[in-house]
């Protein structure tokens, strides 16, 4: 048995999609049925379902309509990135239960000096010295501090989920949503690429640790732009904003870090995934078939 | 009815005294007896005592033996100085139950440019950009962020609690024990006025919001030590540390922020503290008489 907690966000669906793919029995209690916020609730729960082979956290909160969001709901945020990895670790680790988390890469910004991405040795500078770092960012370092190099956990750095779905969590569907766009390079993890790693590396049992689960390689938002007018997927001309000050002129919004992450240590752990335009040229055209 | 949450503490234990003292009933639950990082336990114990005139949270974590602990115990240091604060708010938010929360100074480093104190209106710079600030300050500032601004919230900034009596959390005892001293300008908070101003504030109706609750000025670690000596408490030769350097060249030690607050706001509002030389001096000869 295996155990899912947030199957029915965008991230805990693909993974519990995958892991019926698989064949494999999974249980994904829901937020009524359990508060993971509450030790006793979740030990309570393990008590009655029995050990797992292992589970997967895919909790999180990432504001609505979008991370501006999370500035407004500073306690829920909190509590769902933040707390509930807490409790999970505490409880999962005094049952021997070995388990994975989703974290995300928004901990960082830019790139290394030398241009080449953040590998899972670089402090998150970004979350802990730099003032336009938002709550989200903070809530997810602060998660990431809690429970990396605890024995049986792993921890999944995600970053910008895009699929062939229409979805408003979906990087291809915001978009071409957005009324203009801002140019960033950045590390992005194709969604059921991600799923896939998530689910394979507690299958095949790589080391604890963390890892930064994106496709290799970096992409601008202008070759997303032009990827999805190549394959006719949105006929409307881009607009850009003329830099990232004017994007943050908006009342109530926040900085948005971009990055680029070294996803090698995954690679090398044979759960890598495939190089980020591949996957999005292969996202694109199933796209046009759905 | 007023309740007291942390009253077994160094800082809570003043203010069950303080309550004690004017006459005051107060309810005091223990760890054991509730807790406070569910919501649904403060929710049924409420309903039990009904509705409280106010209630003041002086739970916290600071490290065992000292700071550094809260960089190894990460987990209970943020559900005591974050979750509890955040569960407070919720619940006695709800309820419509006037608190207060007692905060800390440590979310600030130096002072203002011209070498006065940090106002309540300055942002934390160093809890949300110095890469050099603790987990504790971090827990510290994100229950500020969580609760500041709630209607019937009052925050009460403590910094460096010092009284006449031998207690491993009282900063003279901590200056005799150490082996040499670090010079650095700090404003700081006799304990038993600290607490008065807690309960005064509640009990007179001051504005909600965020106050600095040191003794107005600032003090050296020098001059601390030169009345210790002068009033014969201690006997022994201060040693000092040459920096900042030498003292974090020791394992496991984190980085300690100095900082020089502005009290004026609590004083404005009628309930403001005595100046940190008479207070210190005060509180020595109260010591010398103990």
């Amino acid at each position: 048995m295996i155990v899912l907690f947030g199957a029915s966000g965008y991230v805990g669906s693909a993974i519990a999609d995958r892991l019926r793919g698989d064949g494999l029995d999974f249980l994904a209690p829901s937020h009524r049925e359990l508060d993971l916020t509450s030790r006793e609730a979740l030990t309570d729960w393990l008590v009655r379902i029995g050990k797992p082979e292992f589970a997967i956290n895919a909790v999180g909160f990432t504001g609505r309509p979008n991370i501006d969001g999370t500035e407004v709901e500073k306690w829920h945020t909190l509590r769902a990135n933040t707390v509930v990895p807490g409790v999970l670790a505490e409880v999962l680790g005094s049952e021997g239960i070995r388990w994975g988390h989703v974290s995300s890469g928004c901990i960082y910004n830019g790139c290394r000096p030398d241009g080449s991405g953040f590998t899972e040795e670089d402090e998150p500078e970004f979350a802990i010295s730099d003032p336009r770092a938002g709550w989200y960012a903070r809530t997810k370092w602060m998660a990431e501090k809690l429970i990396s190099g605890l024995p049986g956990v792993l921890i999944w750095r995600l970053r910008i989920p895009f699929d062939a779905c229409d979805n408003e969590r979906n990087y291809l569907t915001k978009l071409m949503r957005y009324d203009r766009l801002l140019e960033v390079r950045n590390s992005i993890s194709q969604l059921r690429e991600f799923a896939s790693v998530a689910v394979r590396s507690l299958r095949t049992g790589i080391p604890d640790g963390t890892y930064n689960a994106t496709n290799p390689g970096s992409i601008l938002t202008s070759e997303v732009a032009a990827a999805l007018e190549k394959r006719g997927i949105c006929r409307r001309r881009f607009d850009y904003f003329r830099g990232e000050q004017e994007f943050l002129s908006y009342p109530g919004r926040v900085f948005r870090a971009s990055c680029v992450l070294d996803s090698s240590k995954l690679e090398r752990c044979g759960v890598g995934m495939p190089d980020v335009h591949d996957s999005l040229d292969r996202t694109l055209r199933e796209s046009n078939r759905a």
